[in-house]
């Protein structure tokens, strides 16, 4: 099949594919004047009286917002707002479908921080939830904290959060599969955004401690100079090694073709084909790769089972372990909303992952976690984080 | 039927009223891998390299923003704008219902006129028409005009210009019954807001000429002092014996029981109970009275026929001749939609009201223009207005 021609026309076919539709029966000329002119006012009376019951009669409590700058789109960076809109459809479209939740797309003719900040809190009194998408980093820090701080509705940059969750249940049945300990397991990171900062954090609270991650230049570490803020906070948890001790090997400008050597993790979301098999043979027993450059993987998963990989995972559908993070937001959502939950803590999304992770009985190289598709998932998840 | 309890129940019954659902079936990972990751970067990319695709791609070409801040809704005015959300959650299920547009409501945390303005330039490329909702005058002004001005997608207030539209095509059948000749009809508006701005102008326009304002003191006439920038342009079309002859009689300060003397029609959106029998009885003959304060019209319909008039409409559903703006904005939209039109002019208003007004070919006091329901108006009113 031609993928390009045939993402087009069905994209094409199905332009308009998130229509708002009324569950409301409409037919009479005494429905009209019940839900809209003149006694609408009573709910919106009720609700001027108690803010709060916004919730009870409106939209407010089943919505999100699926909203971008259009910065970090895919692997295509930074386009025109409009241009993300395909994919902020289509986030808002799997929240119905795999969990049933209304989302509407939102996409910003704005990149800068302050505005972008401004103007999602004018706009947030119709959520219930604003779910932030594909803002390129560190911008995307700075927008998710002070959101957080100043609305009294959950944000979350998708991103970050659902990707990490996601990424530690696959790692954790790798290591199942490959027999390895969380305790004395290298991880190595290649080049630093949005998801791998919330990753890093996430794996290092879940006690793999050893981790080096290598930015577009190379290895981060504690006395590099000029580092952002982002990358300055990975310096605490990474590269430790040179925490400890300044004059040991740690401390220098590691290139990735060195940093790599007898590490058992490779995370990567970064070019084509920058991973090579003599790479991969310098890992390692039974290396464990994650290539999640989209659509071209770092690798192609059968020149790294070549070299020597024991599992090899992309974000592709047409090879196995495709990581996708369908598989954790709606529940993560529908718990959420049940529980009233207004912020998800770093403890609940270590125990999504344990349990997203658990759901595969006998994980194997081609089977590590489930399918979106397999919707028993849904409950088990959301049951679990409880 | 109590209306307070029979409108919250159902309000609270469907309070998820409004539902985003996608149209594309998802049945398999090939289709997640089509629509989504990773082959939806292909009309991302055809959108970045030509913006105008974005209408080929997405849902923009066929959604509405249903905007407000909540400064001026219905008779409550100022409220929350949490509390103006059951309002424009209508609005948009009428887009739908009695046109198949999609719409969507924003509710505004702000009521600083830059503010509203930026945050709706910001959330603009999403939509392909921002349908502005009561907000209140004349703040309503300056945010129509600068968006309209710096957005390449139809902007409308829709209290203004469907109201006005309608309102026009009721005065024109009323006239046709009382045989009034629109060159010496008198007509009094009173009170001014948004709309009767909107509707003066276009009176004036359909060569209706003697028109006497009323604000919520008394008449605006040209040397009164500190007039606000709208009701000096009112000054130019308005009472204009005094403009011709600053000595007359009309340049003077008169309440509402002086000015309606011998007037032929009174529109008013006001107060409850403003108008008594007493001046109904001292206008022309064949009064046409527009009682459109809400729920509690400025007189009862039964009262005003006691005295002498011929024709009374109210925007009570229980009453005769219920002046709604459902009848011409879907209609207006879907011409406007077909024929890409970036503007409506008033010459396409005027032809919208008199279509509207010819659709009832014997109008009678009871029954001046269709209903809502009136399906068959649809496609009628677009036809004419082109």
């Amino acid at each position: 099949m031609d993928y390009f021609e045939e993402s087009l026309k069905k994209h094409k076919e199905y332009s308009w594919k998130l229509e708002t539709i009324s569950k409301v029966p409409l037919k009479t000329r005494e429905d009209l004047s019940t839900y809209y002119s003149p006694w609408v006012a009573w709910p919106c009376l009720e609700i001027a009286k108690d803010k709060k019951k916004v919730n009870d009669y409106t939209l407010k409590s089943n919505t999100i917002a699926v909203i971008s700058d259009g910065t970090a789109v895919l692997w295509l960076w930074d386009i025109w707002p409009e241009a993300s809109l395909p994919v902020m459809e289509w986030k808002a479209i799997l929240f119905k479908e795999f969990w049933g939740i209304n989302a509407f797309p939102i996409i910003l003719n704005t990149k800068d921080t302050k505005e972008i900040i401004e103007t999602i809190k004018h706009i947030a009194p119709t959520f219930w939830w604003i779910n932030l998408e594909d803002i390129s980093s560190p911008r995307c820090f700075e927008i998710e904290e002070t959101l957080k701080k100043e609305l009294d509705i959950p944000v979350f940059h998708d991103d970050q959060h659902w990707t990490a969750i996601v990424t530690l249940a696959w790692i954790i049945n790798a290591l199942k599969i490959t027999k390895k300990d969380k305790k004395d397991v290298k991880v190595l990171i290649n080049w630093v955004w949005a998801a791998w900062v919330a990753i890093t954090k996430l794996l290092h609270l879940y006690w793999i401690k050893d981790i080096v991650v290598v930015d577009s230049k190379w290895t981060i570490y504690a006395w590099r100079w000029n580092l952002n803020v982002e990358k300055e906070m990975l310096t605490n948890i990474t590269n430790t090694a040179c925490i400890l001790n300044p004059e040991s090997k740690h401390c220098i400008k590691w290139w990735l073709k060195e940093a790599i050597v007898w590490r058992d993790i490779f995370i990567w979301v970064s070019a084509p084909w920058v991973l090579t098999k003599e790479m991969v043979k310098s890992m390692n027993k039974d290396p464990i790769i994650f290539a999640m450059a989209n659509p071209i993987p770092e690798i192609m998963p059968e020149d790294a089972y070549e070299a020597w990989a024991k599992i090899v995972a992309t974000w592709r559908s047409d090879y196995p372990n495709q990581l996708n993070n369908v598989l954790i937001f709606p529940w993560i959502f529908k718990w959420a909303l049940q529980n009233k939950v207004p912020k998800i803590t770093d403890a609940m999304k270590i125990k999504a992952s344990e349990n997203l992770a658990n759901m595969i009985k006998n994980p194997t190289f081609d089977k590590i976690i489930p399918s979106p598709f397999d919707i028993w998932v849904a409950d088990e998840v959301a049951k679990a984080v409880v």
